[in-house]
């Protein structure tokens, strides 16, 4: 028996998550939903997904000459299971209706952690959500600082984490947000919501972080320093990155790419859509210093937490038993290689 | 006797130096250099400076309309002292000729430490310097850190600093320098050599930085985290920062002003040229965990540097005896009143 998916949004992460689920051979994808006849419905119909539109838009779709498979209402209706990629906080909006239906649930890293019975990060806590009834994937950034937090913890402990967050304004297509010139305070307060984000996976960690937004598209960056509970060598961390999954250590010497642009060129020469699902640690960056070890990563916002939203779906519904099961299922599944060439 | 003072260079720090020697009734402007009949030459000669060019540009200049007051090296002849301010790497180059004419010399923090006999920073280390050969001012950024380490040090001593920065890629003029659309690693390598470049002052500080360049050209950022020494309330440290001298503490959130560009506009508002000498620090950010201190600050690359370029004359020339007696007279001098409004 697969387990019946729908994907409510088909945004940045929405036709991701629907790829992605579609490319499983447990689950099945019963449709997407789109509000708009635009660019973003062709590319569903062109993929042969199922159309489902709000009941009111019904016609409006049909006029600009799209097929269209039922409403929201119906598709949900098919469901085991929604995965929620609606703009931030409109999943909120949406759960008395997931409920109605039965739903299980599973939301984004935009909503707010009560949303969901827990938040979720499959090298963090896969286990302890096996079989509730619904999970938030936590945010990219944070999804991208757990993966590194977790795999480290796992090998050396962490004891406690500072990170300066550097932020795209804005993803590719968003042409009506900035900054075109600014480093923007984002926000001023400190510390950042981000290490608090954290916190909703790894209970009591001591993690603080600041965040500013800058006028690019491509990749959030991370200066992370993180303090480590055993004394570990740079080759033992560097041993430890290289082994885990999910995490791409990539030498910005050696290959000759050391801006987030150029990163995003190596995807765009080698990767479907140019997406890097993975976290891209900077090999050269890592310092070891004591206990202290000092590094840069990147986070490409648009994709990073699609293997996390089919491992979430496994955990609902126990398909796997162990984060090791799932991410192997998921990576194959997805290709991922953590590596680029 | 007024100190003679020339100033090599008239880009971005130079013409701003230029500006603040004529406004100190110390020291007198023997003149500025250009290599090209550019805007840069018609600013300086409508500002009455004198303007010495290199003497195989003499016919150029002449042809071009400009009434010249000799070479470069007439310039030198005449001046007691001479403020570098070449593109970086260049002063090294000229010191043999500075040296022929006996001058003592100001560098720029573009030049390496070995360029002069001790680094410079006001707050810092004014006194150490007094009556030495030459001195290198040290960089915006490097400016920036240590008006806020050596403010803290002085008040609460500081035992450890780790800082991110995310530096503005270009200068506004500076049309062919990039990123244009992406975060750049700065080096990659880390630490980067900005927390050297305050050892060069605060020699045995635990220090280590990782530094970003990112698409604005407005002001550089700074993510700063310290230990101190002492324990300190919030209060004490914003009292400390409050009472500071060459600093602005912003409330973001009352201001309304929550970027760089939003600072750049207060400034462009109430400062010739849009200028902030100032070291501008965020209030809001100003988080105390413990003996940790984490916080924003933005610098204005432009400049920062300019007050500490006229304190090194001072400390050469010994016409002051302590950092608050050169800096009350230069800060007076150049109105600087440590707030915007």
């Amino acid at each position: 028996m697969k387990v019946k998916v729908s994907v409510n949004g088909f945004g940045t992460i929405g036709k991701r998550v629907a790829d992605a689920v579609s490319k499983q051979d447990d689950m099945v994808l019963v449709g997407v939903s789109k509000t708009k006849p635009d660019y973003g419905a062709l590319l569903a119909v062109s993929k042969g997904y199922k159309l489902f539109v709000p009941e009111e838009k019904t016609e409006t779709f049909e006029k600009a000459g799209f097929k269209i498979a039922g409403t929201i209402a119906e598709m949900l209706e098919k469901s085991d299971v929604v995965i929620d990629a609606l703009p931030g906080k409109k999943g909120a909006e949406m759960k008395p209706l997931y409920e109605k239906y039965g739903l299980k649930q599973i939301f984004q890293g935009g909503e707010k952690p009560s949303v969901a019975d827990a938040s979720f990060s499959t090298l963090c806590n896969y286990e302890k959500t096996l079989g509730l009834n619904s999970l938030r994937v936590v945010s990219c950034n944070t999804t991208g600082l757990l993966r590194l937090i977790c795999t480290l913890n796992r090998e050396f402990g962490v004891e406690k984490v500072r990170a300066t967050l550097i932020r795209r304004g804005a993803d590719p297509r968003e042409v009506k947000k900035g900054p075109i010139n600014a480093i923007v305070f984002n926000p001023p307060t400190l510390p950042s919501h981000h290490g608090e984000d954290v916190k909703t996976v790894m209970e009591g960690l001591d993690i603080m972080t600041s965040a500013v937004a800058v006028p690019t598209t491509l990749m959030h960056v991370h200066s992370v320093q993180l303090v480590l509970r055993k004394q570990a060598s740079r080759t033992d961390v560097l041993d430890a990155l290289e082994r885990a999954p999910r995490i791409i250590l990539m030498n910005a010497g050696d290959m000759g790419v050391k801006s987030t642009a150029e990163i995003m060129e190596v995807a765009r020469d080698t990767r479907f859509r140019g997406d890097i699902p993975e976290l891209v640690v900077v090999e050269d960056s890592v310092t070891v210093h004591g206990r202290e070890v000092m590094l840069f990563q990147a986070v490409h916002q648009e994709s990073i937490v699609v293997p996390e939203n089919i491992d979430a779906v496994r955990a609902l519904f126990e398909l796997a038993n162990t984060w090791r099961e799932t991410l192997e299922k998921t990576d194959k599944n997805l290709g991922l290689t953590y590596r680029f060439y």
